[in-house]
């Protein structure tokens, strides 16, 4: 038996807001200062790192379920499958639903209680619950679908990332561009097929890092300090994600008894466009090795940071020939990474 | 190989709330208009019910995660175990942390994160993750770790049920009386000793059931639509808990290979007392059975329907001999079950 990806969705929000639409925010330092650079300087240098030039934003009516509800449908059409034979929906995200112009998260019912509703499944048998994992929840959500297919307590899941970052950023951090909305969904299915997943990996970093990302107040200091916004010291989780990020990849290719000369990409959260070079480049070192040209797909430039979402999306994107230059082909070994909120760090090596 | 509770611990408010101190609140209507009843009336009513005298609330300067760490710790240590030995973290919850007189729930970084802080372990291989199942959380976290050891990826998993439900609860609504706050935590761990998990279920009823619990506006419709709190169709949940919870604890029952009469204790989800006799008496009856006296033990009177927190509770106080009259013994076998918002039902069968 074998555990792989049957079916894909995506849902991309239709409101592009581009680094131009920040030109008249009042960025702030985290002490209440202003900045010393004009906006253009400030989103010049921004897009120069995260490589983000444009996002994408849900319209006002949407909230996170809506948009998992949305790239969900896709998935079981993609899979072919009936939705009544889902064993699970694990659907996850970081802050529940958030209307828009309100302050406070959603979760009663669960986001994936939601979705299995708006997909009039009836099955009782089919579970669902959502995982709270900092941005690899997605990932982490495709581990323990397999750590229940592999139990005997599952054949079929759904596996959700979903995530509306534009509901919970302060206007005031600069911090606040990288951030966006977005939904992915996949079908994780036990099969006689050939491939799938080979090894996975997981690690949950709290003794020194566990606030690096946390919710806290806006830079403004005339905000209500009763409400806060997604949060992080940018500096520090870099230097974190150089330093164990490449280690829990190379773990995880080693137990999938893998060369590194087998792997055709790297799918990594789509976080920061230099961060994300910079790993890919030491995990690829760790074996001296040099990674090949097109070996990263990335798609941060028009979709920026959207959590949860970043790898299904793209994975879905690329599965179904929608990223130019960037295939996936069957046989084909992906290595999946992610690293967030926790701080958390997961990869799987997955065969097409 | 065996999976086994080894350690458990609980964590009790200090704050006591007598229904005597809901004397001065303004009950009203779901449509706003006043109760036609005195609060005498009201709350004794309420207190005949879901025989619930007095609740516990946490101390202002404590969230969720602070409760839960205080559970955890005394899980740790009655199990006897180094806390870095520890696989997985596994916290069930619903509102993440909510501070005292403010409303946006704090998940970033989740839960299970800040308490593995707290314990100080160092591990990165101890996987933390927050798992959202309504009330049913904890025997989910269980059934879930019970899957994590099955596939060969824990040994040893510490599962948390942690709630401050004071902290989303509307004033006007009565059915406020019923929530409570409160921690509980196990140690869930493959073990060569007799007995251990025997058979697990659950079910997930979102097609007409998914908003019988669900965030929503107070009942006075002066206050601001954007804050909402806790609400549930309480005439709706406990029709749909008659009809499906003793069928799934029956399912359970059926499948671990045990008669009827095999079972000594029923540990069941401290939700409104009658409601839980009721189940419980119907579950027997499915046997052509009458629930034996004792069969059924319950804190709720003194300590509320903390959500998560109330099946862990109430364990750590029988096995520690802290329930008169009301103990756990080598050899019993107990059925824990539960049922909350999804609407999500589970059980399992377990041989002390």
């Amino acid at each position: 038996m074998n555990i792989k990806i049957t079916g894909s969705g995506s849902y991309i929000p239709t409101r592009t807001v581009t680094n131009l639409d920040f030109a008249k925010h009042v960025f702030l330092n985290d002490d209440g200062t202003p900045l010393n650079y004009s906006n253009e300087v400030v989103t010049e240098k921004f897009r120069q790192i995260t490589g983000i030039a444009e996002r994408r934003y849900v319209e006002d009516n949407l909230q996170t379920s809506d948009i998992a509800f949305l790239a969900a449908e896709k998935a079981i059409e993609s899979a072919g499958i009936d939705p009544e034979t889902l064993d699970y929906i694990i659907f996850a995200h970081n802050f529940g639903n958030v209307r828009s112009g309100t302050i406070q998260g959603d979760m009663l019912p669960s986001l994936s209680a939601r979705v299995k509703h708006s997909l009039k499944i009836k099955n009782p048998k089919c579970v669902a619950y959502d995982l709270l994992f900092g941005c690899p929840g997605w990932v982490e959500g495709v581990i323990q679908a397999q750590a229940f297919i592999k139990a005997g307590m599952a054949k079929k899941c759904l596996v959700i990332g979903a995530e509306t970052l534009s509901r919970v950023v302060d206007p005031h951090d600069r911090d606040s561009m990288i951030y966006s909305d977005g939904a992915g969904a996949t079908i994780i299915e036990a099969t006689e097929d050939e491939g799938g997943i080979l090894a996975h990996e997981t690690a949950s970093f709290t003794h020194d890092e566990a606030y690096f990302l946390y919710f806290g107040n806006s830079f403004n200091t005339d905000h209500d300090p009763d409400v806060r916004y997604i949060k992080m010291y940018g500096r520090k989780i870099y230097e974190f994600a150089l330093n164990h990020v490449p280690l829990a990849m190379k773990e995880c290719l080693d137990k999938s008894g893998l060369a590194i000369e087998d792997v055709t990409k790297v799918l990594i959260h789509q976080a920061n466009e230099k961060m994300d070079e910079a790993i890919v480049q030491r995990f690829f070192k760790l074996y001296n090795h040099s990674a090949a040209k097109d070996i990263m797909p990335m798609c941060i430039g028009k979709l920026g940071n959207s959590s949860v979402a970043t790898i299904p999306t793209l994975y879905d994107l690329m599965i179904k020939g929608k990223l130019k230059e960037q295939q996936l082909h069957k046989g084909d070994v992906v290595l999946f990474a992610s690293v967030g909120a926790g701080m958390n760090i997961n990869a799987f090596v997955y065969k097409v």
